[in-house]
């Protein structure tokens, strides 16, 4: 059964990444790297064909399936094998990992409003009938946020707003634009850019996440210190619950109460359904001025952004990989000579006006060199921003290879930080060894702030043809290691239902309460995305 | 009966506004300036004497005292007559009314805990015997959030931080900074000044209020384009509930779900009480630089002041009064030939280091030419910065010599400014009409965004011998008008019992139901500060 032609868009692999026509194999030079750091990893066993696989959920009956066709008209109640099976869950490695098993569970139907109104009705449906409701955005999530869980419930949807997609309002005097939450980044940038203006926001999921999902999961772009954080673009939201709407952000700078905008950025659907989302837009920038500094070590090269990000200097751009990751990305883009230099790169970015982003690139370097920065070249500035959205796509083909790649990542403090990254490293490295397997741990600084930093790591290792449980092991150490150091859960990829048993030390168990409270009251039945933000009952 | 000395710090007035020494009489200028605006009004009635006051509010019983001195040790629960007196309420214009009359409501008792601790346990007792806590900051509340309304409780007590002030720890290499939330502004900037820091928050209050005061208020400081918003510059919080203690704020950029410490920046004591407040702190400026501008009318300037705001060249401070407030300051510094030229001055600061500071205020300058600025006397700015903190005291004079002075303040998009400052003023001047009244309004851009800008708007008025009531109904009116105009119920006042009423159109009937919720699982008993923010049940 296929897809309704109104529900059409380019879905992204199920087993993979992205774009299908853009997967590809490993590189020549990356495979000899490997065999040096691994040794020899068996290839991966041969995943099962989409048609192969068994649905285990049971799907809806016909009551469900004929009261959520009133609610959104039966063309866009989707409950098709393929369809489901590209429901069944994000894109994190356990997930692709879960789709070469032959039987998987997966949403007992895709839902596809088209409306506000019809939001409500399928909340009311589900609320009605005993149904969860998995909010998916672009289907991106990488911490277990759309797991089809139905948690006490009958059975579990999968909401897709892909039919709420374009631009409501754009205030070009305000600089303000009203999107629906179903664009993606791309489709929100063409619908601006035809108007002169640009969102900025470019996280690694840009490509294929949506508006809505952007503000659920407190998204963080790669233009770390310009527009990076999603959560200060945002100045309105309208919600649906299951007992009530929400309109919020009716003025900049408001102080009457609480801000309950930011309630609902890091919601991750367990309260409700993100409908609209208001932001703040600005001209596309004039120029972009990219630049590549080389530090002599990641602690020296932590320190330069530290002083940048305390003087205000305004880069859009500014991050360091550590030692371990500027070798690799060297030898990927073919400079396997500086790779066996030491030392730790940097790419910085300034845009906007021509001549404040001069004179803004020009205090960034004055503090980048007083701090012993060296200027590097620049293409590798350029090669950084051409590759910025095909990592993924090379974890897909590492899987294929029989080799394990995952990402994860906190923030601290900058006191803090190298304490934090030895502690992660340490678990990372000390875990893997205990599961028997050879390892490679990449670490990166992407978002600066005043007080700290956020740590990103890239993890490879030979973990054998079934790496799920003994790398959920690895994951529960590196948690701990990580809330032990006095780092964040999460700084950008969320708490979904792999994070949410570390949620209680984060916040406390009074904020658990708090979180529990506002679920109970705008979601009673508990149908919101269950087991996600706060874990199963 | 006195005040324990350990629980001595010089109070504001207890029937005006600040330092007792520093009031004044009406200067011969503004007596001259009113009596052609207002024409002839009658002295106000003499206000009675601090101890000719008759509290009516019963005192707590026997049981009720040894309890809080279990707590808190006798010596800090204060129960004389002129100590309840100055805790009696804010510092609106309508408090200092209520401070003329010969009975006031007081809290029963006035308890000054030295520990988190000892918060705990008197919240404890609170919970036990049935009475209410208002916290009480540093007595600078302008919306009714002070009012000793014990609700449904037996009794009510002030909760005054006084004991728990100072650094709790700084950190150089975070420039983050923690310290009780007792702590006013100069006490805090001194304590950061000793190690070459600032904390660079001026509101009005800034003198006698607290750090817990300005993030229970989301305070906004003179700074406004600066270190404006408190709320942006708080990265931690401890709170201490009813039914637990917080300790928010893990990680700078966090995702792990919503951001709690922005429930409690707004929270006006309604769920708990504020212990610390971690801040990002920065070193003391190396210069500061002070410009006046003057436009030919509100509308250019405001359009000059939104395109500084969009294009972010990074002024400390910027603001523009329309003609009315332009015509009224300049006579107020002696410039009555200027006062008499036609229209809008504006104020702008920039501060930093010396290099970048320069470059920002270049291009600030640039944008407020292109836009029709003619820069003006820069001793204008000079005195704005001298004078920043004077007009309350001002409002003394104005009170005890029978004209009426209030301000009050909004905020919206750029867009939607000027018909929300005509709606307001039109509320205002009308509402007064029909109370018999003659005034005069005057009106500031004091904050602005790249969405929108805050009007701050200071009405003078003859409203006779008891303004109280009429003021009222004439609050209310405004307070409809802004709503009806898209404008938020308060850009830095805050809620407190005055706009409790008008909150749910601010937020909708499910957005106080999240309140209520919250407030239902910390504070069960609903003995936090009853009627503020929430209003009454």
């Amino acid at each position: 059964m296929g897809t309704h032609p109104e529900n059409e868009r380019i879905n992204m692999r199920w087993d993979g990444w992205g774009d299908p026509d853009r997967a590809h194999g490993l590189p020549g030079g990356v495979k000899l790297l490997l065999a040096g750091v691994l040794g020899r990893v068996p290839k991966a066993s041969a995943a099962p064909s989409l048609a192969g696989v068994v649905l285990t959920t049971p799907p809806l009956d016909d009551a469900d399936l004929a009261a959520l066709a009133d609610a959104v008209g039966a063309a866009h109640v989707e409950t098709g094998h393929d369809v489901r099976l590209l429901h069944a869950g994000g894109k994190s490695t356990p997930d692709l990992l879960r789709r070469r098993q032959s039987e998987q569970v997966a949403p007992g139907a895709v839902v596809l409003p088209g409306s506000e109104d019809e939001v409500a009705a399928v909340l009311a449906v589900a609320g009605e009938r005993g149904l969860a409701v998995v909010p998916f955005g672009g289907g991106t999530a990488v911490t277990g946020g759309l797991e089809p869980d139905a948690g006490t419930h009958r059975g579990v949807l999968s909401l897709d707003l892909r039919r709420l997609t374009g631009l409501v309002a754009l205030d070009d005097t305000d600089q303000e634009a009203t999107l629906w939450a179903g664009t993606t980044g791309p489709a929100a940038e063409a619908a601006l850019g035809e108007q002169g203006f640009e969102l900025g926001h470019f996280p690694q999921s840009f490509e294929f996440a949506t508006l809505g999902g952007f503000a659920a999961m407190r998204s963080s772009g790669q233009n770390s210190a310009g527009n990076g954080r999603f959560d200060t673009m945002v100045t309105g939201l309208r919600v649906v619950t299951p007992t009530g709407i929400l309109d919020l952000g009716r003025a900049p700078g408001s102080a009457a109460g609480p801000d309950l905008v930011r309630w609902f950025l890091g919601s991750e659907g367990a309260f409700g359904v993100i409908t609209q989302v208001r932001l703040r837009v600005h001209p596309v920038p004039e120029v972009r001025l990219f630049d590549a500094w080389s530090f002599a070590d990641f602690a020296s090269g932590a320190d330069a952004l530290r002083r940048v990000a305390q003087l205000g200097t305004g880069p859009t751009v500014i991050r360091l990989s550590d030692e371990a990751e500027t070798g690799i990305s060297l030898a990927q883009v073919g400079n396997i000579g500086q790779a066996l230099a030491r030392g730790c790169s940097a790419v910085v970015v300034h845009e906007g006006t021509d001549s404040l982003t001069q004179a803004r690139r020009e205090a960034t370097t004055g503090v980048l060199r007083a701090a012993g920065g060296k200027p590097a070249a620049e293409k590798l500035a350029a090669s950084w921003d051409h590759g910025r959205f095909k990592a993924p796509y090379l974890r897909d083909a590492l899987l294929a290879n029989g080799v394990f790649c995952e990402t994860l990542e906190t923030a601290t403090t900058w006191s803090n930080l190298h304490v934090l990254k030895a502690a992660v490293t340490e678990a990372l490295t000390g875990g893997l060894t205990q599961e028997g397997a050879r390892s490679r741990v990449l670490c990166h600084i992407s978002h600066v702030y005043p007080t700290g930093a956020s740590l990103y790591f890239t993890v490879i290792a030979g973990l054998g043809p079934e790496p799920l449980e003994p790398w959920g092991r690895v994951k529960a150490r590196v948690n701990d290691a990580i809330m032990a150091a006095g780092g964040t859960i999460s700084h950008h990829h969320g708490v979904g239902t792999d994070h949410a048993p570390w949620l209680e030390q984060e916040i406390g168990a009074v904020g658990i309460r708090m979180l529990r409270a506002v679920k109970a009251e705008l979601d009673p039945a508990g149908i919101m995305n269950p087991g996600a933000l706060l874990g199963g009952s």
